[in-house]
């Protein structure tokens, strides 16, 4: 066991899981003012399911042995339950009961990150059941295929993406991102638009988005420094190139927006910010710091302008997870191909290294079939709960305010709570009571007269 | 000095700081809008208050040897001022100044919590004498009992209830919660209900609550996983049930709204985590994944049937401190005696597992002295502050807004920030006295004709 | 390598990475609601490009070798884009990549506070040009001058007040907060005040600004733990004089304003916290458990007098980085001077320990070294930068909203969120109307009689 490594995943865990309520405020804040509860409950719905289904069979079908050995689902009963986790594991680096609470996270997490696409629309009872289905059948396997690493003398074989294809993704670009940016498209073709969309509510609270974001900031440390599973000089890389993408990214995005609209927005800050964070995801152990600020300024310049999409398209993408996760998602994935130095943690080598197209190549097999599998079997999966139990919201919920209706109670209650509006109106009130009596009594008055 | 182990346990100590603006928040955001800073400067003036006395004489009175070799309170002069610590000591694991950092903020964080209880009746000034006593004399004793390890060659005695009776409690269930939560209960009763009450007003920030939930999620990794006092494999298991304990409190207690009040609400959403966080408190290190999702689910299913009892009994325990720290407290600490597994970090072994009503008795004597104490003594503190100094607020501050009487300010000035309700209300009063003209002096044309 | 130290600095950049949003909510939430959002912008704008700045010539240029060995700038080529950092130091004890990230930050950070000096005043672009020179013309040198480390064996030749003068600042009260303080000061006064101060607009929220404040504190262990560079006891006593002396300034802030104002604030303990933090940054290697209690008390003291100043010296120092970083940081880094004890792992020697007046007149020429140089250095950057392209923001978007003009958006938009206000006032309107029309008509009968 290796204690100071131990130490860095228990802190990098403790740093993820902030990201929960991180990446609730940061869609909350965005959503409409009687909308914001119903967005933080989806996440932290969807996040506890799947951390739920994750102990029950989850952490066993994406890290038990491949059934027939072929890399594509882990077996189920091998871990079941994580009872096995709890005497530790001398040979283990770190304790199997850390590595499982982080990447139990991971798993959440994804699911989480769906509920952006779909502002307004979902049954809470049937969002849930989706969430333990969604984890079950789309997160496992590509879990598998991308995280679990066959064992050296043969005794474990892991997932195919990882052993066979070989691709390069550090920390999960293609199983997080790319999954929940399709599985966020497949739902949203499959649901529909809001109503009225695309007329649509102002952002409640772009400062809750803001904090959600910072937050979601501080947690990718966690996520993709925790994932070089060790203290030393990899996590060390990781976390300079992972700030460095969210910072460049955020600066790329803005001056688009100020091209494109004028203004440089505070929603267009944090937006970049997690492009740069998802792109960077894959790569963020096969770039130089310099490369980073390029896969960075790259998510920050396309992730805008692919956003506009979603009018062109016409697909109601509310909080543009396809936008950023999947367009982020899947250009941090190529750019490995390209960008990779030989002497970073990776130690791939990409075309401009001098490595050829074979990574390209490599990485973008990788980063279709997650997107292929996510899309088709989310769609299919959001039918069959809609055509079944019902998935979509009804309509008087959007017109009454989906917060009251749905989970009886409002995010914000501030009468009262101002020097403002409410006394000076209440005196106002007053003043226009009083001047109607003076001029109704002068009237009768003159009226007597 | 173990330098792996220090690196996670400084960690801990830092995820821990959050905490205090995490309490803070989880409480204002419940309160009405006029109250809210209130709240936060009681959480906040508790916890600065507690750590001042810590580092004057509180360490020393946890940590010391015992008065007499009773196990009842530890010499108060022996560390005092904690200067002792500066040159740290080679033989132990973790610096003594890590040590003391750490416990300081569990013994101020305890204080912190009882605020819960007592929403818009107290005032400021005797608040902040309240803290300091109440740490002295209610949490520095029971912290001996339950924190204090007397050392294997006798040159240390620690507290009872560590020592002679042996219970388990991992990172203080006894100690911080049931102590918390039957401070709050005496306070109440000492105090008694708002003016007014049960109407009260409604949460003002539900997306704070929520937050202040987050955060205070994330520190408890740090709370319960630094209480292993060590980086390894204990923490590990600690961190994983502490998460699975959360998530499954929540759910349950989200079905349990569901159920009764047909809606799943976002304060539940954050009620229910925190009541499994409460639960597994004790438990983290004796139980295993799937028992803590069993822990988890009792809490979440016993802490909101145990809220509604308030009504019912007539105490106004504003923000549920009895009924989430000291009910989840109690269930939590039982339920090591059902379901610790030998396995388990803690190495004890509940009835569920073989181990025959022993550990369960263990538990129960150690939960209701905890409570017996804390109750008495917070209850006569209470009483003897409100005689001579008064700690009950004006009737006054109640009516004109806590904020503003108290502390002079408001947490919120929106005016003018929305292109929204300002201009338009002042719009519609012009229109009212537009309309009231007319009316008036129609009526003056018709008194006139 | 040494694993376990590097494990604690990964935590600790990651608790500062979470300073980023802290800083620019606890600003953010002190201001009006109409200029929140250009706040926010400010601080993520400033930090991000000093992040990128950092890597391209920024850390070559603080520890770089010096240029002529004269300790004033580093080798601004030498590390230039951070390319070296990539494969490691086995050598060193934590990684060049981590080391480069966590002061990657420092610089960062520091440009990001000088935003608070300047509320509702600058030019967005030009913002983030000054902040590109000032981390250039500013930083970096002093960065140099506080920081860099000569090399026992003469390899490399370091900053001059932490070699020559041998000055002690363990974590950057020179070099952040002096720095930062002196830099806001002379913006301010070669800016001018906003339109019509002082009458400025009420905090539009305070429990943002306390969220923001209560991640700054949790952040500053990182920064004052992480700067120790090893796991050990030097940083466990750090973590514990810094929460002592944020702990003591809030109460004493408090005190303070009980005293002169008749309210303890919300905003004051918010402040306090940050004044209590910046005084023990250079001091928190040096003294005691005790000692910190009383930086932080005397921070807490002089820092809300000082404030005091600037509606008497008439500066519009909006959000007070004078009177917290500059006061504070001078206070701190005098205190050294005074309440230095041997034992503490700084290992100097105050004159309240015995150790005479030689180190004060160390630590006041540090102090008035870094102060002139930045004030001089960023009143000709900002008169430079205001004469060219413009930095002063137009007399409109004052008036019309800074949100609203320069970034196209609104923090808020909380209409119809409420059961509340709204409705109610709409009902009043009617019942206005409505008795308006019955005096009316009550009226016209009288005329008519």
């Amino acid at each position: 066991m290796d204690a100071a490594s131990t130490a860095w995943i228990l802190a990098s865990f403790t740093a993820v899981s902030l990201m929960v309520p991180g990446l609730a405020l940061f869609y909350g804040g965005m959503v409409g003012s009687r909308s914001m509860l119903n967005m933080i409950m989806m996440v932290f719905g969807a996040v506890a399911t799947g951390a739920v289904v994750w102990t029950l069979y989850g952490y066993s079908a994406v890290f038990g042995d491949s059934y027939g050995g072929l890399g594509l689902l882990g077996d189920i009963t091998e871990h079941a339950g994580l009872t096995d986790v709890l005497k530790g594991d001398k040979e283990a680096a770190i304790p199997p009961a850390l590595f499982a609470a982080f990447q139990a996270l991971f798993a959440a997490l994804t699911v989480g990150i769906i509920a952006g696409a779909l502002v307004d629309r979902v049954r809470f009872g049937a969002w849930i059941v989706f969430s333990a289905l969604w984890v079950s059948l789309v997160y496992l396997p590509i879990g598998h295929w991308v995280f679990s690493l066959s064992a050296e003398d043969g005794s474990l074989t892991g997932g195919w993406i990882l052993n066979r294809l070989a691709a390069v993704d550090f920390a999960g670009g293609t199983a997080v991102h790319i999954n929940s940016g399709a599985a966020g498209l497949a739902a949203v073709l499959a649901l529909g638009a809001r109503r009225g969309w695309p007329r649509q509510p102002r952002p409640n609270s772009i400062p809750f988005t803001v904090l959600g974001g910072g937050i979601l900031f501080f947690g990718w440390f966690g996520f993709n420094g925790g994932s070089a599973l060790a203290s030393g000089n990899s996590a060390s890389v990781v976390v300079l190139t992972t700030m460095n993408a969210a910072f460049a990214a955020m600066l790329v995005w803005l001056l688009v927006e100020r091209i494109m609209d004028k203004h440089a927005t505070a929603l267009g800050a944090a937006s970049g910010l997690i492009a740069g964070l998802v792109a960077i995801t894959p790569a963020c152990g096969a770039v130089s710091p310099m490369g980073a600020l390029a896969v960075g300024a790259i998510a920050g310049a396309l992730c805008p302008l692919a956003i506009r999409l979603k009018y062109k398209l016409g697909y109601d993408d509310s909080l543009d997870v396809v936008g950023v996760h999947l367009v982020g998602g899947v250009a941090g994935t190529l750019m490995v191909g390209l960008l990779a130095t030989p002497d970073a943690p990776s130690a791939a080598t990409g075309l401009f290294y001098g490595g050829g197209f074979r990574l390209l190549g490599v990485q973008a097999v990788a980063a279709l079939a997650v997107l292929a599998y996510s899309f088709v079997v989310t769609w299919l999966l959001v039918k069959a709960i809609d055509k079944t139990m019902g998935m979509r919201l009804e309509a008087e919920a959007e017109e009454n305010g989906v917060d009251v209706t749905v989970h009886g109670e409002v995010a914000w209650d501030l009468e009262g709570a101002m020097y403002g509006p409410a006394p000076k109106l209440a005196e106002r009130s007053r003043e226009v009571v009083e001047s109607a009596e003076a001029l109704a009594s002068a009237a009768a008055e003159r009226g007597k007269g």
